[in-house]
């Protein structure tokens, strides 16, 4: 196994997030560099999902990926040994979500300056990491099969605060009573500028969909840089 | 679709969790209460494994549930419908977990003189629960394949605090990456004690062993009554 950089992230002591959130995310802009805070339930196939994308945009964008989990570094590991690009592993010592000091501790580790897109894989949790702004450019999540299409109605922040929800294992479909039309109703209920991707990463079904909506996400960023 | 009780939580203001939870489960002690605090990552399949099991033993024993979830009464009205036992809903208000407090609130609304056994179906979130004794008897969890059999590595203070872990949807074996046997051995890893139980809420399979576990805590439980 490839060695990977693990961050112990420290518990924030600043008192208000939001204001953190938007202070990184001006520093972010001016920098050039678009974060994506990528969130679901564990086992959605988050990790799968980057490795598929990355690798078909790694020659066009500069990408790092954190991944934050409770303990454990597998998919950072995961990642830097499928894609090459610079991985690092955020282990937030029991904590259930990230906040923007948390990202930012992240963020120091990584060479910024040579760096167009950094995704943070967030801790697997549908609540939580929903109620923190991390500082990210947008905010994306995986909900997958076989977690049920009522998954909207449940955990209503969390559809709420994400414009985009990629739908994955579609693979599986036949084997589960999941239907598409009903999710992407509840999504809408929740945001309704909300974008639905299906995909399936084993398969790479609407990977490319994916690809292409970070690519232009990226460019747009950057053009309207300050 | 039947009425079932919505019960509004309010957050708990008592600092000493563990103090109250003890409290509590001498108090359902005294009463011959069993309480199972079940836990799992959103869609493992709480609601269906409740009802098929439910409906295996409610003429054993009297039986309540309390569904906790942040928004919605899907899952209490389903089992009410599925079960005909009594079936109360507990909303969170957008917390992620349930304390010994929240869960005495829940309590308070069932006529435990004449109940056996009560089922607590937490807040779907590996972390955040597994911090918070509520005072059940047990806790318990659900891990689905589609979840991943690595689920132990990276969730590791959930896997430590169960006694019971359900493998569900094991009828997907054959098309996800699953090794039951790794998976058995991270769990144990967390609880050498953990009892481990593959089951189908679908299909039936394995939900026997499970009722005939619950039949035995409950009654061990009443008859080590004070």
């Amino acid at each position: 196994m490839d060695a990977v950089r693990v961050i112990e992230i420290k518990k924030s002591i600043f008192a208000d997030n939001d204001r953190d959130a938007d202070a990184l995310r001006g520093e972010l802009k001016s920098k050039g560099v678009y974060l994506l805070n990528l969130m679901s339930s564990p086992g959605s196939g988050k990790t799968t999902t980057l490795i598929q994308t990355i690798n078909r945009i790694k020659d066009q964008v500069r990408i790092a990926v954190m991944e934050a989990d409770i303990d454990s570094n597998v998919d950072a590991v995961k990642i830097k040994e499928a894609t090459g690009i610079e991985s690092i592993q955020l282990h937030t010592g029991g904590m259930c979500h990230l906040d923007a000091e948390m990202t930012r501790q992240g963020l120091e580790n990584l060479p910024l300056e040579g760096i167009d897109l950094v995704i943070l894989e967030n801790v697997g949790n549908l609540v939580c990491p929903a109620e923190f702004d991390t500082g990210s450019c947008c905010n994306a999540m995986i909900l997958s099969v076989p977690e049920g299409d009522d998954k909207p109605l449940k955990y209503p922040l969390m559809f709420s605060v994400c414009d985009l929800v990629l739908v994955n294992k579609t693979d599986v479909l036949p084997y589960f009573d999941f239907d598409m039309d009903k999710c992407t109703e509840y999504i809408h209920m929740r945001n309704p500028k909300s974008k639905v991707i299906p995909i399936c990463a084993k398969t790479g079904e609407g990977i490319d969909d994916f690809a292409g909506w970070l690519l232009e996400q990226v460019k747009n960023w950057k053009q309207h840089e300050n």
